[in-house]
């Protein structure tokens, strides 16, 4: 068990430039800054944004995060020399995201094209004492000569999201010579963002204020001296009319920005930091392994699952990028109540209630969707942002060579989602006895989703079955009786009945329909082989081998030599389709089936989609497939954090980081859920000594450490919690150690 | 008399590079690119513009000339280093804008970071023989060692107007695997913009194709081998629906592109070339001087007014930076008839005529604006773009520092491009005798600005006032009776007059006020000084010593200094006033008052505004103040193409261009007019040993050739011509020599 290290980046590499941006966002769930640099690099994508501030650009687009303008780009000349780090030479250089602390700082010494050396140190951070306030600090010192340096800085609204500008300029400001103050309106959303920074200088010197072509600029002149280091403090805020009302936004952000200059960088610095050791304190998953990187890719993913979480507002949910990147335009999906909210779930369940209270927020929406597809109940949207709007677009991107659009099939047939949603909901109640939650948001988000599952069954001679529909797996469009998805809709009936009778909410008429759909509705089972058909037509698919894609998996390789309808009819998975349903669903089947199921799917998937490897390394931990457990987990953390430059250009894969914690959790440890009964029966990997991680269950505050041969229980508050170890209840009181036996 | 020579830029400075883009601009009238480098720099501003397509990025915004997607940009990587001559080392470079062919090249030889060579040939035109297309070319030879080479470009649709997008996607296609195709759609005033790029590639490879974030790119891998050059040719065509039927603006410029690339660039080059060369042989000023820059500085002019000037479509007229930059945003000032639209007058003359053809067209819109303000007849926008609307933001930019906003009042005041709009009617008539011209649109301005004068006019007890106007020279706002615009709109009330009684034009009551305006108009003459008061209280206030910023003219340092209230009630003036007036008017007074005002307001004047400069020259060099005149001159022709790094980043100063022109013809050469005669009173500097020039006039094409001693006129065709010269008159058949005196 180490401490907490830092995401490093040990040389300036220009190829890397947006993929270290993405890993080395700021955050607070607030807001999210990319860990651009401070300088400008033609290559690089800048990008701030606020969960929620959403916008159209034009009719023919669908929301997206805004990129707002940038409050820690500069441009520093020295002796007319503007400096970045693709002249001159690079002497040292270090760049360190400190996880632990929340600061990305970064060291250099630069010598310039007339031989002088310059020692830069930049840092910068997020707030996470207070959600609207970031701050930065440069530190120029010149090493062997005197130098004219001039520093520029300020608010540049001249960000875009690629070339598309939401937002129009309402208001530019300098007030009290000193604060820099603009506020912007979103064109079609109508959100007012109102920024404001101020800078402090030492040696003190005034800056000259500029406003020009959408940029406020203050610009500082001063001569570097050998060894006196010139230091440049700014601290910015952020207020939007989504926050609070719009008249207040410019006031609000001004005050802020006021009263946290009085402060400087350095407290302020120290505030986050004890935020975020709290952070550590409480919800960090320890492992001991030969391997380094297996509690490095835990701490990474966790940081990044804390900061893209709009922990702060029951309106707002997780985007699939989180707030590190512009990728599928900030929108939330199934990600979120299947991938992402578990970890809140199980360390702080009043953040995975408010992300389930985002859906009951618009349930309406979900029922307009529904009835305009010719269902009952709540359809939620495939892709959705602030409105609950269905946001996928209708057309997907045009074919450039053929001049086609095809429709985008998810919106229209991934349904699965309403399934998830109900599933999360189930699993919240399980996990908290938030009565009240589940007596009103939990029981409307249940009845209304299993109303849309049975209205969304067809009959077929009396079986029902759940027809033209996409499973997880997206190689695989338009089949019938999906499994994962006639499943878990089964589910979601069932415990939309179940928790309607628990609470005598009476409606006879749908527990009559309900009991009937459950009755008829058809459950894919296991073959003569125990394969458990993907969908009606899935295992009467030729295969292919799969070799060549599989060694490139997450680059969708074999769609540059099959046509998307070609795939459609192979036994092709992009990810864990059945495997995913075996994880959700792990009594289900025997444990026989499970593992024939893994090997047999596992074969016939790329893990093309950063969904599946951490979900395959769960189920094949829980088969006792250690080796491969242990490698698909391996090589999950490796989706962000891996060699390749330009895997996360459009921000993180929030769901594999997620995933991630769940395969600690879920599979190594390996919980789950016999109803409220909590299991735990870990399958530790060999490289591992210990595991150790936090859990809310139940209104008690456990801690699990879990070594090869004995499991630890501490309750540190709640009530008595009852434990399943090897078939055998434990009574947690105070603390208890188990002996664990393969 | 030498040949025309290349603008030439000797080595790679990234502090030039938006003045260099600038001056580098290619075009024809119809559109513009800027000169920009292939690859990207983070402070290079891209832009491409065709003439007439403006738009409003929202309703805070007005109208400004849209920077559309970008074709010449490449992205090049060699063994996967980014080529940009910011890193590894420039060993030799070499850029010239060839004034006589139009095209744009660069030599460099480039050595990477490995230390490996690499030539780089970059060649670019915009075709003077088909207004919609534009060809760039790339040849990369590997000089030490075989290299991978990949190269992207395409159309890239994420250029903006700094930051503000005004186009909507709505078509991006590639047609056969071969031809780039993209149509935008801009948001409020809904032009269609359709491109078509084609690449060619030798050795012969197939680009891949990607469409994403507002970028069609194509992509092209090769290794490349020592000493065998790689060669990229680009052939591209823009249309718009300003210019064809919206429905045929995709297929005319897939078509264009098909059609061109059978040439090759080279063959369309030379076609472009031949065209350059006619216009070299038939509109360039020839000057033997012992200072070659004198040559230069008029051959750029030149260049410049030919590729500003969209001579194709006399709904357009020519915005104050041409199409070379974003500043002004592309709008239209009394800068073309007082400056620009002589130079095609006594050259092209049909061309001229467009230009007055575009204020016609508008007549409508000024009329409502005078109607708008309380007045009779047409009140031309200060600003203009495509509509014929006031242009003019109704408040500047926000002071920063104080939040407040001022009315604009050259809008509200600065109203004599109305009388400068009816002398180049005037002016155009007598140089052509283009009757049908005067009776139709000639005559329907004239009357319609004489009316706004009668009405504009106020009686002050008898006597006839303009009050509350801005003169050309913008540091004295708000004044009475500011001479230039007294005196210009008493001559257009008399043209006015003259014009519809010699084609009686039966207005009776028109007549009667006008001549009634006419008696009682106050005309300020100069007083017992011979200082002509250019307003009112002018000569009352204060003078303070201008040496200081007389040193930095043009950099408005003044207003550092002194408030803008400030310097209006002192005796500066950032431009020519009074003495624009004797050079429009060289017969209004004396030689002697001539002289003294030249010298008592020049000595007042900052030459803050680039319009200034030439001005002086003219005056100074019909004085016989031929060393001022001389200076003056040379001053003016460093506005844009001296030292200083960023005179020009946001375009060219157009109208400082047309003064060039000016300064020769009717400065050193003296042409100047009593009414139809020409007269000729040369006054070369002493620096020039021959002056050469070509002429229309009155349906003849002239060449002048002067020497310190004689005057050559050649009568290459039309009718027989008369010039005065030395108080005697000429009729020239054929050709003459005239011997000059002193």
């Amino acid at each position: 068990m180490s401490e907490v290290k830092p995401l490093k980046e040990k040389r300036f590499d220009l190829q890397a430039v947006n993929k270290y941006a993405t890993l080395m966002t700021l955050g607070n769930g607030y807001m999210g800054i990319r860990g651009s640099f401070d300088e400008n690099y033609t290559e690089q994508t800048r990008g701030m944004y606020v969960a929620g501030i959403y916008n159209r650009f034009s009719s023919n687009d669908v929301n997206e995060i805004v990129n707002l303008p940038d409050l820690v780009g500069m441009k520093i000349e020295i002796d007319e020399e503007v400096f970045t780090l693709q002249a001159g030479e690079v002497i040292e250089y270090e760049r360190n995201l400190d996880l632990f602390t929340g600061e990305l700082e970064r060291k250099l010494v630069w010598k310039n094209k007339k031989g002088h050396r310059f020692r830069f140190l930049f840092q910068r951070f997020v707030s996470k004492a207070d959600l609207h306030t970031l701050a930065s600090k440069v530190t120029i010192t010149a090493l062997d000569t005197t130098a004219a340096l001039t520093l520029k800085t300020g608010i540049d609204a001249q960000q875009s999201n690629f070339g598309k500008q939401h937002l129009i300029e309402e208001n530019v400001r300098v007030i009290d010579k000193r604060i820099m103050h603009a506020t912007y309106r979103t064109s079609e959303s109508n959100h007012l963002v109102a920024l404001s920074t101020m800078i402090n200088v030492s040696p003190v010197s005034a800056p000259v204020f500029v406003a020009k072509n959408r940029q406020l600029t203050a610009s500082i002149s001063q001569n570097l001296q050998v060894n006196q280091p010139f230091v440049l403090e700014k601290i910015s805020a952020v207020y939007t009319s989504n926050d609070i009302d719009a008249k207040e936004v410019d006031v609000a952000s001004i005050q802020s920005v006021e009263q946290y200059s009085l402060f400087g960088y350095d407290q302020l610095r120290n505030q986050t930091a004890a935020k975020w050791k709290a952070f550590w304190d409480h919800k960090r998953v320890k492992i001991s392994s030969i391997d380094e990187m297996d509690q490095f890719a835990l701490d990474f993913s966790i940081y990044h699952l804390e900061i893209m979480t709009p922990a702060h507002d029951a309106r707002l949910s997780v985007g699939a990028k989180g707030l590190t990147g512009e990728g599928y335009k900030g929108h939330v999906f199934w990600d979120t109540e299947i991938f992402i909210a578990p970890f809140h779930l199980y360390t702080d369940p009043a953040v995975a209630k408010k992300l389930l209270i985002y859906r009951y927020l618009h349930m309406e929406e979900a029922k307009s969707k529904a009835l305009k597809n010719g269902y009952e109940g709540t359809l939620f949207p495939w892709e959705s942002a602030l409105t609950g709007h269905e946001e996928t677009p209708e057309f997907a991107a045009i074919n450039i060579l053929t001049g086609n659009r095809q429709k985008v099939a998810s919106a229209i047939a991934e349904h699965h989602i309403v399934a998830d949603i109900a599933f999360a909901v189930v699993q919240y109640y399980y996990s908290t006895f938030d009565e009240a939650f589940m007596q009103k948001e939990g029981i409307a988000l249940l009845k209304e989703t299993a109303l849309f599952w049975i209205s969304r069954a067809s009959d077929e001679g009396g079986r029902l079955s759940i027809i033209d529909v996409i499973g997880p797996d997206e190689y695989t469009e338009h089949i019938d009786n999906n499994a994962y998805t006639n499943y878990m809709a089964a589910n979601n009936v069932q415990q939309a009945v179940f928790f309607l009778e628990k609470y005598n909410h009476e409606d006879l008429t749908f527990v009559k329909r309900a009991k009937e759909f459950l009755q008829s509705l058809y459950l894919p089972a296991p073959n003569e082989e125990g394969i458990i058909p993907q969908d009606d037509t899935f295992l009467t698919k030729p295969e292919i081998d799969l070799t060549k894609y599989k060694q490139k998996q997450g680059s969708q390789g074999i769609l540059l030599d099959y046509s998307r309808a070609e795939v459609n009819e192979m036994q092709i998975l992009k990810q864990a389709d059945v495997v995913m349903l075996l994880y959700l669903m792990p009594n289900l089947f025997s444990a026989e089936v499970v593992k024939k199921n893994l090997q047999y799917y596992e074969e016939h998937t790329i893990h093309d989609s950063s969904l599946s490897k951490a979900i395959h390394a769960i189920v094949a931990a829980r088969c006792g497939e250690h080796e491969m457990a242990y490698r698909c987990f391996q090589e999950a953390c490796l989706i962000d954090l891996g060699p390749n430059p330009k895997s996360s250009d459009e921000g993180v894969h929030a769901a594999s980081l997620g995933a991630n914690w769940l395969a600690a959790v879920f599979g190594f440890a390996n919980i789950t859920m016999e109803q409220n009964q909590l299991v735990i029966s870990p399958k530790l990997p060999k490289n591992w000594s210990e595991l150790s991680f936090p859990f809310e269950w139940q209104g008690s505050s456990l801690v699990f450490t879990i070594s090869q041969s004995e499991l630890s229980v501490v309750k540190k508050s709640g009530p008595e919690v009852s434990i399943k170890v090897a078939r055998q209840i434990y009574n947690i009181q105070d603390r208890m150690l188990i002996p664990l036996h393969e």
